[in-house]
């Protein structure tokens, strides 16, 4: 039986296409520097919002028609879930998904059902996975809806609850490793606080640094060696979140011995929440040797709240591919869509449009930066812009043979450095709007 | 003669007083903790704003009466400004001030130039400290109104502005020394970017962290021992400043090896344009060991721009010092008054009405908030709060004696987390009030 | 039985009390500018927040513990929340209280059945209302929960979800008018838009016109004389509210023939959403004649969703007062406090500690307003700061005897203008400190 | 001789073109819907940021490199600044300027003296006006950079200051109209407050509309027939402008009996910082009858003040002109560039490479919706999603041919509504993206 009958798999008809249940862009064996934009891009599509998302909001319940849903939490309902997915993802022809363990099963009445529930349908995954070669991108655990994670997770107040959050951590690295996924992520959802008269912020990052060490230990134990990933986000549902943005997780990487075991994984919507464009927070991730994946959406940037709206905007794409294809890809990492349809979009087939939208606009994006590096444009004008430091006293400051000394000795000599070069921010809006 | 014959010396009257030109919390010899306010609190008097600033904004000149002045920036005019500004100093009955080097001191035709000048208004500006018992908080250098500057300094695509802010940094660090000032602040006005596409972000990290190592070095070579401290401000001018919070300036000093070198310079304006509160920003930095001193004014939270107001908010002094009476007081830094009369404050006398409002603001929140200490109510929350950790398997997770394993075998054992206790925001916020 | 068997009646008990669950500063009787604050203030406590709020978020479901719910939405559920309700605003002192439809009353398997359950808990409020004397404040009509109003309820393009709102609000306004309740509020949840490209503002415009003129129409036709109001908010749930603030609904109000048929509900949160301060629009409210009442809580300026904590800020509920105080009053209005406690105050006793926070500020904020008025220090600086009105070119401006022709050769014959006066703003910070 | 020696007159060389400083996209005589892309647009140049603008900001002075300037507010360099303004919107081939009276001519020693020079430019002005064709699109009254109107200027509480601009918007009206400029522009920089402790309101707005009153009976009475307009922005340079956004100008001119007399100046910066979409308030003021003409710029969302750049999103433009078609044009006014280079961009040639890629963007964004409008998508859609108004209740709800009771009945009947449609918002993102 198919549970989307009205639609047929996604095929790519190029631009000329009317036809909205088509790609335009995306052609997923287009080689694009060297590898095919299915390699490059691994897109994701990502259990939570897509398969159980119900268009609620904080003023109003679900809306979402999913004919196939009993409206229960039940193991049973889990597994036709799983159907529903893999059809989706084929339909669709997205390689990879990802998921937090509660979104895939239901938790139980204690700890030890919920892992058997957990490993009833881990099985099944695998033998869709393996049916179909849709490919597990990465896995997590959900540590902050259940109202035991009100304080937090790693970071509660209460000892209990990072045991707890261990114990659920410990088995969703496995069951990522059973399913093959190659990253693990970290997203602290109520890691940080509301209040600052009732935290003691000192011990909280200490004990969520010491979760992270001993999840890498058990990871080693049973041979996982996925990437971790960890997320960054400002606020919400938290009034401050400890993993604000790109900078505060690698000042918590760097201090608490956990480079090298974890990198970034980097969203549109929480750059912006924190006051970045999503291009800086992944360069300077790529500058710390951090890069590690993406959760593809974009915020409504009038709107204070995270939207998770899916992204169209090929300005947004653009500049992501830019800064993507300059480390060569994203390794292990990948392009998850994080994302939800609008809550007025409740039919089965605006799923499709959503991400046929958002893989259309990134496909578009990567052809734009490809093209734009190629011609050299953008990495041309900047290498000439810095290239007083190519020679002559720029060399002699990046080499270190100077000083405060010599440089004052220097500019004393000379009395008034060298005239400024226009930045041209103008010219080069317009040149990147040729590509487009 | 005297620039301010209308305002005498600023008196504490107490809290009944309605003279506005007095303190009525403000007592500098009343003990806190063990230390006179004057102590703690180690008040200073900004150049920048209070003696050069005009009232100009982007959309009008400046309107700022200031009848000593004759609108030029000679040498004969920032004398004239030394006797001006030691005078209200001393009215106000402020222990410290600060500078810019072009703020107390001309530009000259070339660097030399310009030295000399600077070097003269030291002379007068030590005389004027001995004279009066007003010690130099820290010295600073304006890398961002010249022209030069606006690719930034030592992060600019111009060799030769990093030489040239080299060198204006060696001078000011030695005036600093000169003037007995007891920390030195960098404050990188453009050490950002406008603009992505034309910046090499990776080279200009480089080039920053270089140009801080290049300052300690000859700090040492001098016998400067001051703190150097360093200022966040996410953006204005630039688009994006490098310094953008606390975290970001913390990874950049914890991974260019300027641990133990470089502190925070923390100001309330720039914490909430990041979008944290001043509390958080302040507590971060004491957790890193790196809250080395305070810009005391406030913004307008609905205002996007840096509007470097007075402080006046009861709630806002108290949380600050919360945090500073946690730390002992702020060591070799102090209570700088970045903050500026409003435009509209034109006359001289409302620069005694703003810094009077600060003073007692500060002298107010501190009297609270030793209260509150005094009382424990905070504290003693927070350490119940967190005693879960004090004995079984909390203690086990703080020591290190249990892994992942251990803790999955707890929690199967166990089935459920034993129960959250209630945050109690609200009533906390209540306790809070008592003590206004 | 008693649902709150910890709490006994809170009583006023002084400034110097550390009982958490009593009055330091709200006292009933107190008189205030001729007015009890009883009567002044009018506290209102909601049912949604209050008695419905479970402490869902986004990125969880409730935590709050209510031992008397069994989690169902039955009409037996609902009558004994009538219960807990009313022993809770009993044990409070609050003399009102306010709901929506929904709230109070469960939603049946038509509209039929629905009205029937309405008109159930009607006779039991009544019932309860008759026996404590507390009043209804206000009633309204959740038009935004269920997912038939996923695109607005008067502004829907489903003229059947037009038509069910109507039957909606006709219903609510007869149980409003059943209950001696003293107005009628309009907040139009999803009364906006998500997205232009979909949208036709004009019609939906004119349709919510049409709606609030049936409303009038009914009201009048069925002897409810109550004052309907209109309650301002920017966006959330909606993207983009047509209520978006006091100028936008009074702009709406004016160009609808709506003037003196509909005033103002204006909540803190909702203005500070809209980037006005909450005074701004009290009193452009004032100004317009059109405020009629407030609901009191707070946002947190650095989160840009509706957070509808508490208010406790002392700053914020003077400056809330001195436009009530000089608008002698809110008439027909009161102080409901449309807040919620924090997700992790999930404890019973949580909900006295927040109302006590609110109340008690808003008794503070009273009588520092009431002795900033009675001293004249705010209005005497403006009045002398306008008084260029009062007579000379400035009197024959108001009164128009001048047109630009006259105020040119007057200008011509004068040159420049007199000078200005000093707006000391950061004085008047100060003065106002002086009765915190 | 020439000002402008590297640059000829820009042509159309089409989108292959890789001549930065030719158009790609605006092709004067192009028909779009009927009329030229000339006349559709109808581009001005404004004279304060092109001719004027210095690169200052407030934390630096002036970078622009401009030959001709001597760095003087003289009668001659202003006579030479109508040279080269006049050389550069001729060779950029844009058919209108903008000035505000202080950015073409300085002011005198008094009033007598400003207008002499304002006279005396004036004419330059006319005569070049006639030898090349480019006209005025608006003039407008600098009230806001003088410290005489630091408490604003029709809303001053000095009422010299009122006299004082009702002189000045006098003499402006006039020299429009001998410009043959169509329209008026008000633009109230410091219309508004920085602090309500100081401020009257209710007075201030009785003088902005007495003064506007006044200003239309001048215009009248010499014979000026152009469209005055009113140009909402919510904050900067005061804390708080009147002319908050659309909704606040309308109701401002709704209840002031200016309805008819004052339409709105659009402008995006202005539009965002109020947090408004702009095509949400060029829709708004559509739908009152009300847009009159827009400023061409854009900011940048995660800043929060006007960096009034130039626009080049073209996501932007097409929504811009998607409204603009639907009302046939700006009539009267026109596309100005309210927009500056950034600092760094100090160039001569940077003004034409600023102006190139604005204009590009609105020729690109003028063919995207025209293509849109001609395929019909949007309004398609939007048609069939409110079809339930065109018959049966939803007409009778239109007609006013039931009231509340008849929809209670109706939908008593019914139990409940149709089912509502799917927003679709996803598909129309995407049908966007492929006009693109």
């Amino acid at each position: 039986m198919s549970y989307f009958p009205e639609v047929s798999k996604i095929e790519f008809e190029g631009p000329e296409s009317k036809n909205p249940l088509a790609f335009k862009h995306y052609n997923p064996d287009e080689v694009i520097e060297g590898q095919s934009m299915k390699e490059l891009l691994r897109f994701a599509v990502c259990w939570w919002h897509t398969f159980r998302g119900t268009g609620g909001d904080p003023f109003g319940p679900g809306t979402a028609e999913r004919p196939w849903e009993d409206g229960t939490d039940s193991l049973d309902m889990a597994k036709k879930r799983v159907e529903v997915g893999f059809e989706f993802i084929e339909k669709l022809g997205a390689p990879y998904y990802c998921w937090h363990d509660r979104d895939v099963a239901p938790e139980g009445a204690n700890l030890k059902e919920t892992n058997a529930n957990f490993d009833a349908i881990a099985k099944l995954l695998k033998e869709h996975q393996d049916k179909t070669g849709i490919k597990c991108l990465w896995g997590t655990a959900n540590l902050f809806s259940n109202p035991r994670f009100m304080h937090g997770a790693a970071t509660s107040c209460n000892a209990d609850v990072f045991a707890y959050a261990a114990a659920q951590v410990k088995k969703a690295i496995e069951v990522t490793h059973e399913l093959g996924g190659e990253n693990y992520v970290f997203w602290g959802g109520r890691e940080g606080y509301q209040n600052l008269y009732n935290t003691d912020m000192g011990r909280e990052l200490d004990q969520l640094a010491k979760f992270m060490h001993l999840a890498h230990e058990h990871a080693k134990s049973i041979g996982f060696d996925g990437q971790f990933l960890f997320e960054p986000k400002p606020k919400e549902p938290t009034k401050h979140q400890y993993d604000f943005d790109a900078a505060a997780c690698l000042n918590f990487i760097g201090r608490n011995g956990l480079d090298g075991i974890v990198k970034l994984n980097i969203e549109t919507n929480h750059a912006t929440l924190a006051g970045h464009e999503m291009m800086h927070e992944l360069e300077y991730a790529r500058l710390h040797d951090a890069l590690g994946s993406i959760d593809a959406n974009t915020g409504d940037l009038l709107l204070g709240w995270d939207t998770d709206q899916f992204p169209t905007d090929i300005y947004l794409t653009t500049q992501i591919m830019l800064v993507i294809l300059k480390q060569g890809g994203l390794g292990s990492g990948g392009t998850n869509f994080d994302a939800k349809v609008r809550r007025e979009s409740f039919e089965p087939v605006d799923l499709f449009h959503a991400h046929i939208g958002g893989m259309d606009a990134f496909a578009r994006g990567t052809k734009i930066a490809a093209a734009i590096r190629k011609d050299g444009v953008l990495k041309d004008f900047v290498k000439d812009r810095y290239n007083s430091y190519d020679t002559g006293i720029g060399a002699k400051i990046e080499s270190g043979e100077v000083g405060f000394k010599e440089l004052e000795q220097y500019m004393l000599d000379k009395g008034e450095a060298d005239k400024n070069k226009s930045g041209r921010q103008e010219m080069l809006e317009n040149v990147v709007n040729w590509y487009l």
